[in-house]
């Protein structure tokens, strides 16, 4: 079992990384500090998976558990089932001092969050993530939200859970192609943070897909570090934070303009990863080869590098405008200079842009 | 002119108090600190009244503005208007560098405060109240929110605006009955805090009520000071803020029973002052004269002190259970101690609540 502090004083927070533990969530939470009345926000698959047991574990810790299923899907990540989620929240009575429990994927945790960070302006929440790509995104780092239909993750706040408990046994019963979607997000921390840690994926491609606990754990352990660490430095994204988003740009518009549904977000991500990796060639930053090596790691993961069919890149670029990274319609890329290292810049040219989405849609 | 600043860190910002100044506006904002798209969120009477003056301002220093209009009343400040305003917001193409106004009373300004809170996880705003109660009251200390079905305020954010501009000239056009309404939220200054301002709206009432601007500053700015005074030592309403709720118990339970539209926030708060002096009489902590003269100060505003319709004891009871001033079940009454002077306390049995609520509403 793991553990990492989230240093960001008094809105610091722990993570804790294990297996087998799911059922021992009750006894972590303080009942001193603590209304008895909670919620346990889920999705019908992980809580017919799951429930039970950390629901059992919160009773046996003394409380009145109210089970809020929202339906599985980004697309349901919306202003409206956040309101349902409030609106269950108050009709069981959960009041200031209360805390709730988002016990799923990035959904339920993302949309868990905002709802806690607006109840009443604000009660405290854990989270317990259930997919690859919470446990090393999502759930660390405070970032809240909902779609709009004009954008992703639009409506949201930057508030922080009281902790973060993640069990890697709950990787065995998510879907494959989830669990390969969750890998775009750690190969991002090898590209933007760790030359070492990229490696460290290439070499242990085996053992990662096969889902050996204690390598599952240290990988864990090794995103959430650095997610860690670059959200302690710049929690509200003025500056460093923003080197989480590479990949992120391109691959929300893949989002956009495939209406959320064709791709998983890693996947996306993984498509945006190459095609700015591909820009950052373009800009002389980046190697070819390095480019290859990026290239070879996420098809050996698995994951998509382009998109199956043509997307407009007049469309691509539009979306990319109207996304919360641009400012005043100038969007900001973060692009690698080596593996390992990135840098960020508003000082790309429509035309490069366009260029570089022209030429991986012909893949 | 008046000014002050509400000292929270980094979260500092300042209150400007004075008289023919909304064409102004525009000159106060750095214009290189924000994007040029704006929104400027109003309701259809202020924006008749003061709409193209602050427009017009805004204009002149650079921002493209776009107007947000929502329906005026307590009952659209719902999720449903704040989604509109985001939308509206995202449409327009606003950014995380942008800024948003508020102009208008407490409606507008809460439901747009919570909409800059969530919108891209956070843009700045301005506050413009044209009404007294938002001058003295819902414009300062950050608080923002919409209501829900099953209670006031139950959605919402801490979240300070980065200027808050008063210009007491927009009192002129407000409704009398509303001018009085807001009186009773500067009265409650008096209670809590402040005995010598007390005597001084006792002294003061002509001018007051006949709107002496020289007088009207003044008095806005010393309930603007206490607030900020106790905004400044408790943020997040951890202990010492909660004597700003003052009346609000008892007066909220008054306007989820009469559903927000009987009585005028402030009215509500008259009656809940009163009801809650009535409760500390009873626990022995005010005397019958002090009771005595706040009821003669209300009524001297032209103020009710007592619901026209008798309300269920025991629903008042309820509702006042669900508020989120409530924890576990457990109501916190703001008790005056004397004029001037209050003491927080959860240790009142229901049994005297309802006895107050019931010897009241007999009046």
């Amino acid at each position: 079992m793991g553990e990492l502090m989230v240093n960001l004083g008094e809105r610091s927070y722990m993570i804790v990384i294990g297996h087998n533990m799911l059922d021992t969530i009750g006894e972590q939470i303080n009942p001193d500090r603590y209304s008895p009345k909670t919620a346990l926000v889920t999705n019908p698959t992980v809580y017919r998976l799951y429930g039970s047991k950390v629901k059992d574990s919160l009773q046996k810790a003394g409380f009145e558990v109210t089970e809020v299923i929202i339906p599985d899907g980004e697309e349901y990540k919306d202003f409206a089932w956040a309101y349902y989620i409030l609106s269950r929240m108050l009709s069981a009575g959960l009041d200031r001092k209360s805390v709730v429990f988002a016990l799923g994927g990035g959904v339920v945790g993302d949309i868990t969050g905002f709802a806690a960070s607006v109840y009443m302006r604000g009660i405290d929440y854990v989270q317990i993530p259930t997919t690859l790509l919470s446990q090393v995104d999502s759930s660390v780092g405070g970032k809240t939200g909902v779609n709009h239909p004009l954008g992703k993750n639009m409506i949201g706040t930057f508030y922080q859970p009281v902790l973060v408990w993640i069990d890697v046994d709950t990787l065995k019963t998510l879907p494959h192609r989830e669990f390969l979607a969750g890998m775009a997000e750690v190969i991002k921390y090898g590209v933007i943070w760790d030359r070492e840690f990229f490696y460290f994926l290439k070499r242990n491609r085996e053992k990662i897909l096969s889902q050996e606990p204690d390598v599952l754990e240290q990988m864990i352990k090794r995103c959430c570090e650095i997610k860690a660490e670059v959200v302690s430095r710049d929690e509200r994204e003025a500056g460093l934070r923003a080197i989480l988003n590479y990949g992120h740009t391109i691959g929300h518009a893949i989002e956009t303009l495939t209406g959320y549904t064709r791709y998983l977000h890693g996947e996306a991500v993984s498509m945006g990863m190459l095609l700015e990796a591909e820009l950052a060639r373009l800009e002389g930053l980046l190697s070819k080869e390095e480019v290859e090596e990026l290239r070879e790691l996420l098809q050996g993961y698995g994951m998509p590098v382009a998109p199956e069919n043509r997307l407009s890149s007049e469309e691509m670029l539009k979306a990319m405008q109207i996304d919360k990274k641009a400012v005043a319609g100038k969007m900001r890329f973060v692009l690698p200079e080596k593996i390992g290292n990135v840098r960020i810049t508003s000082e790309i040219t429509n035309n490069n842009i366009l260029k570089v989405l022209d030429k991986l849609q012909s893949f």
